[in-house]
């Protein structure tokens, strides 16, 4: 795979255009701020990949069917719907349509600029009948005004005098491509929305539609600023799922029209058509009153104060650079106005996953949010909060005390459609669990910890309370569960499920102690907190002594070897080609598991067991998902195969902008973004926060001779700068600060603002941990050496 | 639950109609010889429960939908269909339907003659409008001649002068009640048949066929014989889906009108629509020319055969004795002319499990038929035989060597839509493997073993040897697997699937090395067959040294006890009350695993741990599944427990003639009826044939005095006769036998045809073991003691 993108530290350009790959750039050309998302597909809407517009937690429901169904399956799914396209603005040349399927393309230029957060496109386009016009948009989603996008769009007559006529619509019901999906489903979202109202006032046009069977009502308008040179005309119209604004207009060459167009997007399940109405209305005249340069100024200004507290600089790999940036730009798209809605696993780039959140929101795009947008990382807890009563519910369904968090979901309600790999994957309910506490930690927010924190805390940890068991010696098991390895199911006793829960159950035990009206209101009492701690004190963690490694779950070590030498690079993912029960039963890994315990809880491991067993399950890890790469390379970093992190911060980060999957088409992986952030603040900078402490462990691979990276904590911003002999901490501004460098424990204030203490030195092990045949990361490291 | 039913040793007889619990008469009711198969619906259609019409191996494929693919997950499932059917005679008196739930019953009586091999019916029913008729029917499905089912209906007039009209038809795509199926799969099943031909000749009419998906043809005829005491009317006419032949008459009072009915059926998916039509009526011919009374006594002549051979006799509880001679019928009707199609787990008696075989079959079922009717095992092997390339293919999509037959299926492809539950419960091949093993030594049949035997004992053992691995030291393990208990799925080592697997290992070895033309054939070496003797040598047997029981499977002793105690009678049967997640992960049993294998593998365990390990699991024993009580029967008495063993008998003895599962309306449990023999010729009369001497132990329980059972071995009949003093064992006929009593050998021969031995005093157990709170069985034998 090549990139198509040029190299750049803030911007991602694409200067040639590849028809083929449209659905991949749309997903990287994708602006959101967490509430509303659009694709980069083109202003006139074809060609395209996949056209997309969402707003978060607009979805439409179906029913999932079962060959042999189960009590306690659920009987309907949710899915992101593609909401009424707003994006879409119609050019015709002398009645020629612009499409670029046609005539002749003289310049093309996309460019998603990381630091004004928009998407600019240039372009100049001769029509098959002769005329030529250049074309300039700049598309912005508001970070400020959430229910807004906005459009300059530009059109400029290069050499003769040509008839203009611009189109500018709302297009709801797109027809889309076939993905390939069940034909039920199919049918379910291929016109989900139902017209309810559509008006038009001057050059203002209003949609409203609801979904069919979800039971939610969405409202999409536009209004229009125009500018032209000469006479022009203006009509507008509306269907159930079209509204149009259409500009006709003469240029003479160099001549310019253009047009500035407001999208406004309301939705609710229970607001009534006039209040949704008024609303989209109001959000217009607030951004008109804005006015686009407006917009892209307080758009610059908020990314300018989140650079300050969350940039990285990455010295010696430029593409590593650019792919942390933009990585980073993304996650704040996904959450910075999410506000009390869950962030899916796509972000709102594309309809992958069905529009799900998982797990790895709260395991891998959280701690990035936590530590560089921390209101963001608040917002998509108090979201699981606000769910708790639909996992409570869940949870009784299932015989278990507490709550049960989904598996996947968009609402809040489970939508896995295979427990196997979704209900029994009870350790999501631990990761939330510990998001809090990192978020608790990073902020001291007591506010938050006593309206939600606390309680999500508690219902996790009757959870697993109830979920565990002691057995006749008095050990705490906690048996028939799935950890993150989807390549491993239904195991007793998987360390990574068991240390997570164990923190879940101190913490919540801690944090109901420190509350009493809290924990009064939640009826959790001494008795039922010393519960919790004896079952977190006891707690059973397999360990093979023959291998001096930790099988994964009970009796991992003893499975037959999966077959490594049969397989070819077709053999993978191996899921396409081998069933489920053969996976489960040997001993092959999708994504780190054991690995991601010793990350997550590294202070249960000795630094030789976390080498062992690090090499062990590198031999068995084929990282058939997206996830695994960046908790390879925080630990690699740790274990000191810094060349080898290097080879998996690349493989994470550059994931999307490569294309590495072949997947990005239906949207971008959220949390291997966020594995770049990690790879990078956790592996080279080996940061382990704990209980308002900030520990580091810098080490950094011969390839990257500096590495910035900024924190915000508990209101302050710490800048840390690593360079091959020496770590400089310094304390932008903020409140005195706890932190150790490799132990060596120290504090920054106000007054002593910087410490520099030299990195010991590094003993790199002569041998490199192998991976299964055919999976070792690229090694990028032996190339960048080798460039130089 | 009262019984419905009059207690007779050789009949099962209704005399009181009961109009809601039709469904569940006609399943006992039902006529069958394992080709052809019919309800004991009413001649005149309605009212009835669920009218049903069945032919071996005729179905329908139906999609199988999930809501999360899987790889090697079966697309396509299949599904018994209701074909055209033949039973109906409508009666018209002076106009007025015959019809149950109208007028006034004035006698009515149902008898299935076991021994006669017919349902004869007989009613007086006055007309609302006010004359009275006398019908008798007698139905008979012809074990000799497999197409035929004929009908002897006679109607008398009582009181009046009437007008009777009969109407005999033939009648495809019948409305079936809604079964609260999956619209999808109703709407498949719905009109199952397309119309094809339809022709009538006098009164004889053919109907033709045939299955949207499946490929499959049918044809159904009928001819008639008429008698009458005056001039009849006979017309006939055809459509589509129905063929009828209308006879009217006029009756004084004591006059009758006599019909006979002969019905054939006829289908291939390979041959043509005029060789279908030809068969059919070429077997009409042959049913003629024998008559309707020949049909009967050829009939008779057959079963008298069968009993001889099969019989038992019960002394101390005569619904025992009814109830036993009712399963061996059912078994015989279920495996008489199954013929190299597969017998299904409710025979042709209802559309239950989709009208699948699994693997209680071979397990439950056949063993009945090797000893009573060899002829019959021999011809369900042969099917599975027929089958290998489809379960060669299953072996290879799933990455495994050898075969894998299917969980469920009707022609051999799988059926299981939920792989925990499917797939991984591999053991169905040992236990084809073992069925062919005691096929063979109950016949000696050299030919069949050349020809199929070998090969299936091969083809499994090669799934074992791949299935299985080596662990570092050497042992034998089988990981990933599910066990016959369906509350426990996807575990290591699974006791009885080892032990099963081990047998079928060592059986391959031993048959094809001794076999060595059958071997080369096969390609299966020296090398090969030692490779599968070292496995089953060094097979892996978890224990529980703490416990001194043997886990179920690896870790299921360290599982958390299910919470009994919290369970009421709403809460059975569990599964559909509590998750799968939660079931699996805990101490609870569904159906015996362990205790099976002690009844299988007997020799695998010693005395004690027999003793230990079935009262350890009797506490965990739900028998939420049909399958287990004969199970628990026989090990039951193995060690003891006398009286519990014959409560286990009542209850697999009774499940459809008390339907004490409720759900006898959708078909027989065959596997459950087989449990009669089960448990009382392996329970009491402790029968282990093994390697040609057949051991028995006998031990009867206090309640019954006296038990004779008789067993077809090697061509010859072993009658065995025990009382509370002693065991007598006779030559009936044939060659020299080994046998054991109590471990005491001795033969026998047509010089010494009988020998006497003493029962060793049996010292009751104090402590009868205890069961799952309310999960107890009937306490029978104490009910049972108290009425003397």
């Amino acid at each position: 795979m090549t990139a198509a993108y040029e190299v750049d530290p803030w911007c991602v350009r694409e200067t040639e255009l590849d028809l083929d790959r449209l659905a991949q750039s749309e997903s990287v050309f994708s602006l959101s701020n967490g509430h509303i998302g659009v694709r980069g597909n083109f202003d006139e809407g074809e060609p395209h990949g996949l056209p997309g517009s969402y707003l978060n937690s607009v979805f439409e429901q179906r029913p999932l069917p079962y060959a042999e169904a189960g009590y306690g399956y659920p009987e309907s799914g949710e899915t992101v719907i593609n909401v009424t396209d707003g994006k879409i603005i119609r050019l015709l040349v002398d009645d020629e349509p612009l499409d670029l399927r046609f005539g002749r393309l003289a310049g093309h230029e996309r460019v998603l600029d990381l630091r004004e957060g928009t998407l600019t496109r240039r372009l100049e386009w001769q029509s098959p009948a002769g005329p030529s016009v250049r074309v300039t948009s700049t598309r912005v989603v508001s970070l400020t005004q959430r229910a807004m996008m906005a459009i300059c769009y530009e059109v400029e007559s290069v050499d003769q005098d040509v008839r203009i006529v611009v189109q500018s619509e709302l297009v709801a019901n797109e027809p889309l491509p076939d993905m390939g999906q069940d034909p039920r489903t199919a049918a379910v979202l291929e016109s989900p929305l139902v017209g309810e109202e559509d008006l038009v006032s001057g050059d203002r046009v209003v949609l409203i539609h609801n979904t069919r069977v979800s039971g939610l009502r969405m409202a999409a308008a536009m209004a229009h600023e125009i500018e032209a040179p000469t006479k022009i005309h203006v009509q507008s119209d509306s269907h159930p799922d079209v509204g149009r604004v259409t500009v006709a207009t003469r240029l003479k060459p160099g001549q310019k029209l253009r047009l500035i167009k407001y999208v406004a997007y309301g939705w609710s399940s229970r607001r009534s058509r006039s209040a949704l109405h008024d609303q989209v209305i109001a959000a217009l005249a607030a951004a008109e009153q804005t006015g686009f340069d407006g917009l892209l100024a307080e758009q610059r200004e908020y990314l300018d104060e989140f650079w300050r507290g969350a940039d990285i600089e990455v010295d010696g790999d430029p593409e590593i650079q650019q792919a942390v940036r933009f990585a980073l730009f993304h996650i704040l798209q996904a959450g910075a106005r999410a506000e009390r809605r869950m962030i899916p696993a796509k972000g709102l780039t594309g309809p992958g996953y069905d529009g799900h959140t998982f797990w790895d929101t709260e395991t891998f795009v959280l701690p990035v949010l936590t530590y560089s947008l921390p209101a963001a990382a608040r917002d998509a807890l108090a979201w699981r909060h606000t769910t708790i009563p639909t996992a409570v519910e869940r949870a009784h369904q299932l015989g278990l005390e507490g709550a049960a968090f989904p598996w996947r979901t968009i609402d809040g309600r489970e939508c896995s459609g295979y427990w196997p790999a979704g209900t029994a994957a009870f350790h999501v309910n631990a990761d939330l669990a510990d998001a809090v506490v990192r978020y608790l930690d990073a902020t001291g927010d007591e506010d938050f910890a006593a309206e939600a924190g606390i309680e999500l805390l508690a219902v996790t940890a009757r959870l697993w309370r109830g979920l565990g068991h002691h057995d006749v010696e008095g050990v705490f098991r906690i048996h028939g569960v799935t950890g993150p390895d989807e390549y491993s199911a239904i195991a007793d006793n998987n360390v990574y499920t068991n240390l997570m829960a164990q923190k879940n159950l101190r913490n919540a035990a801690d944090l109901t102690m420190r509350h009493p009206d809290v924990a009064q209101r939640l009826g959790v009492t001494a008795e039922e907190a010393a519960d919790w701690r004896d079952a977190a004190d006891r707690m059973f963690l397999p360990y093979d002594e023959r291998l001096g490694v930790h099988p994964q779950s009970g009796g991992f070590t003893d499975h037959a070897p999966w077959p490594f030498d049969a397989m070819t690079a077709a053999s993978y993912p191996l899921l396409l080609s081998y069933p489920y029960f053969d996976l489960y039963r040997k001993q092959v890994v999708k994504q780190a598991d054991l690995t991601l315990a010793m990350h997550l809880c590294g202070e249960s491991f000795t630094p030789e067991q976390k080498e062992r067993n690090f090499t062990y399950y590198e031999a068995l890890t084929v990282r058939d998902s997206s996830l695994s790469a960046q908790t390879q390379a925080v630990i690699a970093a740790e274990v000191g195969h810094l060349e080898l992190a290097h080879d998996y911060l690349a493989e994470t980060a550059l994931l999307d902008l490569h294309d590495l999957n072949g997947n990005t088409r239906d949207g971008l992986h959220l949390a291997s973004l966020a594995g770049a952030w990690n790879a990078l603040v956790c592996g080279f900078g080996g940061f382990r926060p704990n209980a308002g402490v900030l520990h580091f462990s810098p080490r950094l691979p011969e390839t990257i001779p500096r590495l910035v990276f900024h924190l915000r904590y508990r209101g302050g911003i710490l800048r840390v700068t690593i360079t091959h002999a020496e770590a400089t901490y310094a304390l932008v501004e903020g409140e005195p600060l706890s932190l150790t460098h490799h132990e060596t424990a120290f504090t920054l204030s106000p007054t002593t603002m910087t410490a520099t203490y030299p990195l010991p030195p590094h003993h790199p092990s002569p041998h490199r941990p192998t991976q299964p045949k055919g999976r070792s990361p690229l090694h990028r490291s032996r190339q960048l050496l080798a460039r130089e």
